[in-house]
Formats: C-alpha cells, structure tokens, sequence
C-alpha cells in the first residue's frame, strides 16, 4: 500500500528535495497534500504533477490566485493558518515539517497531535518546544522523525536500539569558516566571510549560525528533546570534512556513526521509507577518495554559543526560546553590518540574562515569548549601535 | 533469566576476554562448560570460579590431571573430540567458538546443529566450512555471532535492517607494517619486521597475515558468508588507525560505520549481551584525542592476497580451504626464514594452481582437503629452498 504524504513547506529546499524523491518513487507514495508560503506557481505545479487533493497557500491574500492556478486539476485550494492545519491534520500518515521559522509550530503541532509519523524540519519546533512537542507526540502516538543531518544521523545509529544502552550522543560540527581564525579576527569578520560555510550550500542565516557555532547548540537542544539524553551525556565535536552526520557512544563502549555525503535526500529519504530504505539518487561516499577525516573538541572562548545553549537547556524551559528569538534578532542585525561578529554571542547572553522565560504551556505562549524576546533583542542591538 | 553460556578454546585470548566480563556480571550469566586445548590449570581453575559444571580438555592424555584438578568442585571433567562436542552441544543457550585452527571445526559445527546462539571466533569456521556453517545455521535456527572486531561491526551496524537495503560491506584493514613500503623493500622483510603489528597486540601467524592483508582476505570470505552478499559488493578499504572497525552502506547512500578502542571486550560483549548490550570496561574513544582518520585504496600489487582471496570465493567452494592452508603453511616457513615475505603470496598462488579442490559436503571433506593442501604446500616450499 502506498504511504500517503503531506508536504507543509513543499517549495522551499527541504519541500523540494522531498517531491524529488516521491516523484522518483509513484509506486510508493501517493501525495495528498502541499502548502506554501507566498510560491502559487511552484505549489500549482507540484499538486499537478503529483496529483495531489489539497494545495494550500500560507499567504491567505493569494487565495484565489491559486484557485485559478489549479483550476480544472481536481486539486482543491485552502489558505491561511486553518489551512496549514488542514494539511497538517489530512488523511496523510507521514508529514514532512518543513515551514520556516515560527510559522511552522501550529501546524506542525497539528500533525504530532493527530499521531503522524512527522518528519520533523522546522528547527523551531524542538527548539523553542521541545517538550509541549515530545509529550504531544507521546499521547497521540506520532512518531517523530529527524530531518537535520545531526539527528538523523543519530536517528539511523539509534535503531533497534534500547535508550538504556546509550551511554552518549555526540554531535559532529563543520566548525565553519573561522574554526582556525583567532578571536580578534573572528571580531572584525564581515557577513560575506561568516556566509561562506566550506560544506553545505545554505541560506545566509544558518550560514552565520554555522559560523558561530550557534547551529550547533540549537541541535544540541533539539537532541535533548528527541533523544532524551541530558545536556551532559551530549558532546559537540568538531568535524570540518562533515563526512560523519553524527555517532552515538554505547554502554559496551562501542560507537556507531552515520555517514553519507552532503545531499539532505539522504537523511530526507530515511524518513520518507522509514522503517524501511528507500533507493537515492545521491552521490556516494568514498571514504579513500575523500582520504582523511579530522575531529577536535570545539573551543568554546571562540565559541560561546555551545555553553550558551547548554545553560538554556538548564532552565526551566523558556530560555531556549529566547536563546532563539535572541540570536535570529542579532544574525540580523550582523547581516546589516550593524553589529559585530562576536556581539551576536553576546547579545544573546545578554537577553538570556534580561529576559524574564518560564516553561510555555503552550504554542500561543512560546510564540508570545519569541516576540517579547525579538522586539526586546531589537532595543539591545539599538541601544549598541548607538 | 540468566543466559547458560559454554566458552569452547576458554583459556586462549578470547576465552579469557569472555570469562573477565562473564565474570563481571554473575547476575546476566551461568557457565556451563569450559574446554581448553592444554593447559589444565588455567582451566580447573575458570572452572572452579564460575560454578562451570564441564571441563573438557582436548588433549586426552591430560584427563586424569584434570579430574584431579577438579576434584572436590563439583564440575565434571571430559576430554578428547568426543567431550569436545559434549560441551558445544550442552545445554547453554550460548556459546563462544574460540578453539583456533581446524580443531575448532567439529565442535563448532556440533554448537550450530544444535541451533545455539554461536559467538564465532574460530577463522577457519566460515573460511573453509562457510557454506557448510551457514546452511546447518539456517536448518537449526542457530544465530551466528561474529566476533572478529570488523564482523562485528558489520553486524552491529546491519542491526534492524533487511539485507534488501544493503547495498555494501566496507571492511577496514590498518595496512600492517608494510603500508608504505615498496615491493623490493617487502621482499626483504624479516619476521621481526612482520609481525610489529601497528595496533593489535596478536599472535605472529595472525600479525604476518595482517602484513601481507591476506587477514583481509580471509575476512572478506567471512563476510561473504556471513552476511549473503557477492565479493563485488565487498570492499576493502585501508585504514591505519583501526578505529573504524568496519562499515555498511545501504540503498539510499547513507553508511553506518561501527569505531571503538582496540579491546576485543567490546565485540565479545556485543556478542554476549546481543541482541541486547551490556557495560564493558573497554577504555572509551575519544575522536578529538585521536584527532585523524586516514583511509586509502589498498595496493593490490604489493598485496595479492585480496585479489588471490575473491579469486577464491569465485571458485566452487574448496578454494578457501587451500587458500587458508597453503597461507598457513607458506607464514610458518617465513617465520622459519624458509622463503621471504613476498613468497607468501607466490606459494598461495602456486597452490590455488595446483591443488584440486571442489565444494567439501562434510567437515571431514574440508579437512581432507586441508590436510593435503598443508602437505602439498610443504612440499612446495621444500622446492623453494633447494
């Protein structure tokens, strides 16, 4: 029987490789639903090809644009958020989660609450909610399903396993482009420098998470959340070839790692098939041509991100939102030439210490905190530019 | 329940790594029964450690100073082929198949038919007998374990998925002491030169055959076995800091890899606990502190062993059997200084020439045919020296 899939956030990188595999595999999946933010061309043309029965557009002002873009498909067109929702909670069992930022927590809860198997790509969700996600997804039966590199990696090394056989999960970092530059360089480093991530091509904003080594401690969140493993059973370790995803240390003091090459089909394809393997078009690895790996332990006086993180997962579960919130206003701000390179750490620390957070019971209050803690951050990088 | 456990070779290296974590923890394991080849001692007194209630010694002259050793313990003592076999088909569940060379054969084989779970370690079990092994295994449901650090990790990393989603073994050898010299310089090793394995501490057969990779090729064989799949979708991959211990690539293009210390307790235990895991005192890997992983193509010029091996498999079955006999014997007159280093190889060639071989029916067909391949290539070397 085929799976049948929804894509929320089927135009952008991740929604994109996902149909490039499904449209590789008709005789596997059958797609039931597909949003987008603002793309109606791309969304119309996906549903069409794909034969989908619900196209939704975020943006409810492009309703009746894509109405007539599916005109005569036999695909019906929603918008909005109770759209968003709609394809989250369809007949689909598997959902990809792939909105962008903080738009993509209610309908992603939505697909955990109606026990999907949830490919989880919204960096946000376990992030800024880890726990109302994790125990949402505990009482409706979802099956969460890493995305990101590192936690499928860790994902794929975890399975058949027992939790009580993991000793330690360690993270693998590029280190991005200042691994081996000094502080005082790293201090007058400009957004064209922090952007050129030697990996994996991405956009500007994870580009300088990447730089600051900030990416890294927001999947050390999002780990703490998926596997269940305290802050000090997770190691970070830097890594620049980013040939190794990520390993996982058990109580026999074995390791098992992931490998693959730098095409997130990969981790996207172990989801789609999951708990089977499906076939990719993606390159193979040849660990003799790539020659040599190298590993080291990150230095956190460049890199204060990683200790920041792992202090905000010691709170009482608000702080990763504000370390969030915090860091999206400062990279910002870093992008516009308005603050430096190391104040991004620091303004982080500083609306860590400022901001008021207690565990949100719910989206409403994790979005709530998200946009005290923007506007907030926003007066600090002011008050600094001044 | 505690697992009934037999350790078949309980005095040699890998009898005393399983006895050392059997014993620290009495609460998961029972012993049943214990065999060694001479040394009696060593064996009355694991016996008496660990309520054992059979000792076997292979050597039949030596019964009576075992008897008289056990006497008072309550174990009962055995000897010869016969009590051999007693104790591989006994009432464990378990058992380690650690007796080295063709004598571990028959016991072996008698642990499978009776459908143990079968911790392998004796080599030539599935070099020479592997269909013979694989075949009894699936007619009495016994569970074949491998403990070699590369099989292992070939089936730690298999662990959960179906051999329909493997598409590649990758097995890892340290490249022996010879990696980086030249043919002329090869040709003029002397045993002492052979055997400084770079990162196991091994026995000198077992280190000369690490130096010509002909270890590599006799565990490409095993693999075959073992694990079903074709030598075309078995590499070999040089390696030199064996922290990598082997590798699966599966259909998506993802590869798991399975790394630890050099400590046989880590596969021994993961054989042991399986399908569960249990704690070892292995020393843990600390990736940062090894810093780099190289990994090459191996030479197969300056190391025909790999190619002579999947020459083998490409036979009707018999060729493994004078492959490991003929090698065995061309190691024991090197280390003589009978012929030189890269006659090892020439005399394996010579042999799989000349020697008639066809698929053995029986253990006795594979010692036969071993038997006389070991005269043969005795006979060889003879000629070589005049």
């Amino acid at each position: 029987m085929k799976r049948r899939i929804a894509i929320l956030g089927a135009t952008g990188s991740i929604g994109r490789s996902t149909l490039d595999l499904v449209e590789r595999s008709p005789e596997r999946f059958e797609v039931v639903a597909l949003t987008a933010q603002k793309s109606v061309a791309a969304l119309a043309d996906a549903a069409r090809r794909t034969g989908a029965k619900l196209a939704v557009i975020a943006d409810p002002g492009r309703f009746d644009e894509l109405r007539a873009a599916l005109d005569g498909s036999g695909c019906r067109a929603a918008a909005g958020p109770e759209g968003l929702v709609e394809a989250a909670a369809c007949e689909a069992e598997w959902v990809m989660a792939a909105i962008v930022g903080c738009a993509g927590l209610v309908p992603t809860m939505a697909a955990i609450e109606a026990g999907k198997a949830v490919a989880l790509a919204n960096k946000e969700a376990l992030v800024t909610a880890g726990s109302l996600m994790t125990d949402a997804a505990k009482s409706s039966g979802a099956t969460l399903l890493p995305v990101d590199s590192e936690h499928n990696a860790i994902f794929q090394c975890l399975a058949g396993s027992r939790s009580q056989h993991v000793s330690r999960l360690v993270l693998t970092a590029s280190g991005g482009p200042f691994r081996e530059r000094s502080l005082d360089e790293m201090s007058r480093a400009t957004p064209a420098q922090a952007v050129a991530h030697p990996k994996w091509s991405m956009g500007t904003k994870i580009s300088v998470d990447s730089a600051t080594l900030m990416n890294k401690g927001l999947e050390l969140i999002e780990a703490h959340h998926l596997f269940g493993l305290p802050s000090d059973r997770i190691d970070v370790i830097v890594h620049p070839q980013s040939v190794v995803h990520s390993l996982v240390e058990f109580v026999d003091g074995s390791l098992l790692a992931q490998l693959g090459s730098a095409d997130m089909r990969i981790p996207i394809a172990y989801t789609l098939a999951w708990p089977e393997r499906m076939e990719t078009p993606a390159e193979r690895l040849s660990l003799a041509d790539i020659g040599r790996l190298d590993f080291e332990k990150p230095d956190l006086g460049r890199f204060p991100s990683l200790r920041l993180a792992r202090e905000a997962l010691e709170g009482s579960g608000g702080e990763a939102i504000v370390l969030n919130a915090a860091n999206e206003v400062a990279v910002e701000a870093f992008l516009k030439g308005a603050i430096g390179f190391c104040d991004i750490g620091r303004l982080v620390e500083e609306a860590l210490g400022k901001i008021n957070s207690s565990a949100p019971q719910s989206i409403e209050e994790v979005v709530a905190l998200d946009r005290e803690t923007r506007e907030r951050a926003s007066l600090m990088v002011s008050e600094r530019c001044c």
